[in-house]
């Protein structure tokens, strides 16, 4: 007879499974049919295996799913993101190449082609016949990528493209597919054309013949061992005058007629640049929730591990400890626990408003919807991949020297996610961007406020400035204190704090649009100021998510354990900022000092919850299990 | 010609040289003469290499010098430590595997032992002729090591110890040199003789052969791959009522006659125990110059790279900017380099002061001097090694995809130091240490203030415990502003922060001492209060250490310099806690935000010496090079 299931835990599965349930339970059901990679494999061996999974995932038919509907695909854009995340419980290397073959590679010729590119090559794509590279980051431009310098040069004489790496730094760099698998690449140059030049385009061609050798003019190198992710094939490509007919160009936004005429539906070509470009959000969407699957198990191991592991003994009762029973060990594990549940959330509602714009047939077309989701998606990839990093280091460490042996899978998991701060853009790049989108947001909103709103505005906001300058804001002496765990409260100190950040930001930088003005310096001096202002924007966003879904819930004691997790979030996000809340006067000394202690009596309160907790994200036991979870 | 050598550059290289500048210069020869190891070796051919590099470093001698003289050794305990934080700038598999066979293994036989151990063994040990472990930690005992399983029971029919694992928890684990090349190793068992215990003591056993077959009884296993330090063999012992001669106790400050007596020179179990483990401080005291070493590198590479690799335009000049102009990329580096460099002040002067307590012909003796070694060794090893994880990853993102590859040296620097915050103590667990240290301190300062001095001191700390409580301390309006970048000023912050937390600390746990009262709850209440105040009296330390040897520079230029490192790291210090000081009234709003300011002020203006501060390491060239260095 097995023990009940605790109805807590039923309900937690099915909010955290949310509206692509189906396809989780599919890709688990799946995912406990593949064997795991054996440890210890040689990279060659190691990129066999996982090239092996690959085919045995695009016979689950489980990547057509992405595609259009008219080539076998179902067109569930979030369902994709979804399935892939899921897989983020098991290899990551899988995850990363399936990434690049469907996400990248298949998925630019999907939005970046037209039919002649589609009726050629989906299906094969889909079917994981035809192998492919995106071949965008050069050695020397990975973050501006709009500087690449790979050149495509048309010649109207032969109706060929010229695809060439004119200088060593423009060799294509890190491309996943390229050292081992890949026969066909997206690759990324500076289109050229009588004369002119016209900006980075896609242009599909091939690196090798069927039989693996390179084509002529196309030298592959290998990238070699990497930190992690052995099993995906990074490589480097050299362009030497390859020549590439007319139609390589992916021409769905801009086009080279057979006499060199060039066209676009895009005049602008930056905005034609970052048009392309925000077609492929997805990746970036895929990473935040990779990174978010990789802390759930990271937390799942070292969670089970520390209520089982016992050291010290309570001098009272001269047993031995728990770990998990320690505070410390608790701050550890549980703030970082509860952020991990807020992050879920947060990512269900990006993948949600994705679907909503990029299905077919979605009605949302506006540029100014997919602009936005840019930039959530943007800050939420940055702060869902950062807090990855640190959780599997804090869950390495929590499971001490056990922690560091590959067979506990921790050091796989560490080495394999540390790279998803950096690929499909670098963090700190990101938050960049999504500071640039909150202050161009800023300026619309400030100025839709008419004249008279604009200059009380001002003035409110300069009043709070030299208040601030000259240090005489003080911490507030209220009659009432506030409760840190009211809900009501933890929104309004969150969102008040990316709002305050974001004005005074926007104050800051205002000398840089005057002419003659140092525009580099002054936004190099605020870097830390606009920074901060994009994290707590996507803090405010990630608290929202969380605070949502404990709304949702039906069963109350599942809906009270979960808004405890939310206070725990809520509470840990603003302990790690309460200077800030300090010296802006939003907290008084008392008032942060509960949010200390709040924190601590949140540990001790969720810690007898904290296998529930773990238990929900249902990881299929077969890529969690290893000898850490066997203590005796 | 070479360029001029800046004199700055010189005088900080002595000056980070120090008292063993010429042990360092020894060292960086004989590294300077050995081949790195070959990137992607398998773990079989890497163990193999990694023993080729411990027989060359016996054959240079330098191993020996740690040693009694009367052994052929030098008593350079100092300079031996010295020695092996030096090797951290190379092949980190060579630096942990000779710090087992020398550190470890050789200094238990050194320092437990007597003469017997010593004339049969310590020579061949010095040599590397024979290798050997140090197996104190089980699978179910790591950090509690009071409370090992394994037993070593006297027979006294036959003189013999026998050596025995009496359940699976009691495996020796982790062990290095136990799974490839160990023959004998220190056993640390629980003695039991006539039928009694007495505590964990030491015995040198054969493990295995000359040709190495395990011994009967002894049974080894490999501990595997590991996420780094792949270069040594970890592995585990399990032993079946395994006998060897009365002799195999070390015996210097216990002993079993023949008839099965027991007796020590140490009357009391635990401060017999206490004593033994306070000897193999030396261990603690490398691992943290170890990570010193292995931060220094990651920054020297991440500094080189981000001074020349440049991304995005300076919209003025149309100029592609270094990474290391943009300042959250100086935020991300600076920082960390500057708390390195007052990481390596601190490092040397505890070195020195082991080195006065602990080398041949000490004068000093006192417990007293020993346990506030052992304290100190406790939290710079915590700290230091905690520093080196979190700045290697910041210099890997620093780095992009490059960081991501194994060719540029980062992947493994940040693999193979990854356990530092776990092996020769974890560091939650000796942060609790220290604390347990400072508390007992702290009653007997308190105790000698007399009744009067006790009781108005009791008063004073009781009103700001009220007034914390009521949140009546508000932040301080002064009429002169204090002025972060003066050093009295710095030392004034970080010095009133530990005491206060200590006083505060010691407050909140009387109750525990009250007999009936939960002590466990009430020190597992306030762990967060006593970990941070462990952390803040090291960083009192650590300051102290940076702000002497500023006064230590003659050459002015380089002094200057100094002392900007050393506002650097005192403000990134302060304002990661800069909520503390506001919560407790030490800084005022517009001081703490002086104190933002002053990071980032202090980022731009050493920013043009940064190359200038990683080259006053003096790391090896040929243990740096790598593709990064060289971007076009």
């Amino acid at each position: 007879m097995t023990a009940p299931v605790d109805p807590r835990l039923t309900a937690l599965r099915t909010l955290l499974d949310g509206r692509w349930a189906d396809v989780r339970a599919e890709v688990r059901e799946q995912m406990g049919r593949f064997r795991p990679v054996e440890p210890g494999l040689s990279t060659e061996d190691y990129r066999a295996r996982v090239l092996e999974l690959m085919h045995e995932l695009a016979a689950t038919k489980r990547p057509h799913a992405g595609f259009a509907p008219e080539y076998g695909g179902e067109g569930d854009i979030g369902g994709t993101v979804v399935s892939f995340q899921a897989l983020g419980y098991g290899d990551l290397s899988l995850l990363v190449k399936a990434g690049v073959q469907w996400g990248l590679f298949g998925g630019a010729v999907q939005v970046l082609g037209t039919s002649r590119h589609h009726d050629e090559y989906l299906r094969r794509i889909m079917d994981g016949e035809l192998l492919g590279c995106f071949a965008m980051t050069e050695t020397g431009h990975g973050s501006d990528v709009q500087h690449l310098r790979t050149t495509a040069t048309y010649d109207p004489d032969t109706h060929e493209f010229v695809i060439d790496t004119p200088e060593p730094g423009a060799r294509k760099d890190y491309i996943g597919n390229a050292a081992r698998d890949g026969r066909m690449a997206v690759v990324f140059a500076q289109l050229v054309t009588a004369g002119e030049t016209h900006g980075v385009h896609a242009f599909l061609m091939p690196i090798r013949d069927d039989a693996g050798t390179s084509m002529p003019g196309v030298t592959i190198s290998d990238c070699g061992e990497k930190a992690g992710l052995n099993g995906v094939d990074n490589g480097r490509l050299v362009f030497d005058h390859v020549r590439v007919p007319r139609e390589a160009l992916l021409n769905r936004f801009a086009d080279v007629a057979e006499d060199g005429t060039y066209s676009s539906s895009i005049e602008n070509e930056n905005r034609r640049f970052f048009t392309m470009l925000g077609t492929l959000v997805r990746g970036r969407i895929s990473v935040a929730g990779g990174a978010g699957s990789a802390a759930q198990k990271a937390l799942a191991l070292a969670i089970r591990y520390g209520a089982q592991r016992r050291q010290f003994s309570d001098p009272t009762t001269g047993e031995e400890v728990a770990l998990l029973d320690y505070r410390a060990h608790q701050r550890k594990l549980l703030p970082a626990l509860s952020t991990t549940y807020a992050l879920h959330f947060a990512q269900e509602d990006l993948v949600a408003e994705m679907h909503r714009i990029q299905a077919p047939g979605a009605v949302v077309t506006d540029e100014k919807a997919q602009r936005d989701l840019e930039y959530r998606a943007a800050g939420l990839k940055a702060v869902a991949t950062w807090h990855a990093t640190a959780t599997i280091q804090a869950c390495r460490e929590a499971c001490g020297g056990a922690g560091y042996l590959a067979e506990n899978l921790l050091p796989q998991l560490k080495a394999d996610s540390d790279v998803f701060t950096t690929f499909e853009g670098d963090n700190t790049v990101l938050l960049q961007l999504l500071a640039k989108g909150l202050l161009s947001d800023y300026g619309h909103r400030v100025g839709s406020l008419g004249p008279v709103g604009t200059a009380r505005f001002a003035a409110g906001v300069a009043a709070e400035a030299v208040a601030e300058k000259t240090g005489l804001n003080k911490l507030p002496h209220r009659l009432t204190k506030i409760d840190p765990r009211d809900a009501a409260t933890q929104r309004a100190l969150l969102h008040d704090r990316a709002e305050h950040l974001l004005a005074s930001l926007a104050r800051r930088l205002r000398p840089a649009l005057r002419p003659g003005n140092d525009q580099f310096g002054i936004f190099n001096d605020a870097q830390d100021h606009l920074l901060h202002a994009s994290r707590a924007h996507v803090e405010a966003t990630v608290y929202d998510a969380i605070a949502t879904a404990v709304e949702q819930v039906s069963d109350a004691p599942a809906r009270d354990l979960l808004a405890q997790v939310r206070d725990l979030h809520a509470l840990s996000v603003i302990e790690a900022d309460r200077a800030w809340f300090l010296e802006h006067g939003r907290l008084t000394v008392a008032e942060s000092r509960a949010v200390t202690a709040g924190v601590n009596d949140l540990c001790a309160s969720l810690r007898p919850h904290a296998r529930l907790l773990v238990d929900a994200f249902a990881i299929p036991e077969n890529w969690l299990d290893c000898p850490l979870l066997h203590v005796s």
